[in-house]
């Protein structure tokens, strides 16, 4: 898989998929800007191939799994937030509202990409005060700097929010059902 | 917590929420049987506050969560599986069909039933084979023993899904957001 995601690599262990880690060092700053205009589902598809086809051409013959995660707030974008005011930044302005997150996978093997998807799940955040904002940082420490919008569904992150439309899987990075059915068609995984 | 369900109480100790377990004994059979035609929701409902009313009745001044989840593919309800033969049974059942999680949640204290809700999530199995049935009892073990319908989402049972639509939280038994807002409301939990 060409992610260094945590959540990814815990999902794919979880349905007992044999994989190695190779994270991708590919440049996202630049196509992200060029292909703005595209979308963030655009932007994220193309994110998780340019990842898959780096990694796929060092590994002739192997299947590479690439995905990507673009959290779209009324048309702004959010990266992972680097440190504690930057959390505490996008909290702020994602608070009251509605995100989505645009979320990729796909799977190249070589040059060739047999197969992505995409979807989008939608999360709607409560609209809490700054003073929540900072015990919330205080609570979760470091784990909150890691993750695109400054949350993790899995823990405290439930607080933050009023409502949730989208799966689980997806929520957390990786399409899981539709990658299995992938993996499933091509024999890799009992059908 | 009127429930000794571990995947709610890991949900509940998951956003940091200090409470104790109270496994309520009533018997549930009995209502499940009588109150059939009222359908899925409604019972799984009743079943929540009977067994918090039971607790709460032991427990003056303490607020108790009971919560309670059925399985409806069809009009036919499936419970715990209680062995290997009863969960394969199950699976070849469900499989290739859609079913229902009737999943229901309630706060007593005292007598007086303080919030209740109830929602639905809807999944869809697979046309998977018999043989994959047994090969996927092998791999979970009496993990599959435990639970309604004979899968757990949090690991191998996502191998058995086409399609989810529900909220993971309500899935595992558990409508979170909606607790959590109760509890804000009651400033229990900060607002």
């Amino acid at each position: 898989m060409a992610s260094a995601s945590t959540a990814r690599a815990a999902l794919l262990r979880g349905v007992g998929l044999k994989f190695a880690t190779r994270p991708s060092e590919v440049d996202e700053d630049q196509p992200k800007a060029a292909m703005r205009a595209a979308g963030a589902e655009a932007v994220a598809r193309a994110l998780a191939e340019l990842k898959a086809r780096h990694i796929a051409a060092q590994m002739p013959g192997k299947l590479v799994i690439g995905a990507d995660q673009l959290l779209d707030c009324n048309g702004d974008w959010f990266d992972k937030a680097r440190d504690r005011e930057e959390a505490s930044e996008q909290l702020r302005l994602l608070r009251g509202k509605e995100h989505r997150l645009a979320t990729a996978v796909c799977v190249f093997e070589g040059e060739t990409c047999l197969w992505s998807y995409t979807c989008s799940p939608r999360l709607r955040m409560r609209d809490f005060s700054d003073a929540y904002i900072e015990s919330y940082l205080q609570a979760t420490g470091d784990a909150a700097l890691g993750c695109v919008g400054a949350y993790r569904l899995e823990g405290l992150g439930a607080h933050l929010f009023d409502e949730i439309e989208g799966d689980y899987f997806s929520i957390l990075g990786l399409p899981l059902l539709p990658l299995l059915g992938f993996l499933r068609a091509r024999g890799i995984v009992t059908p």
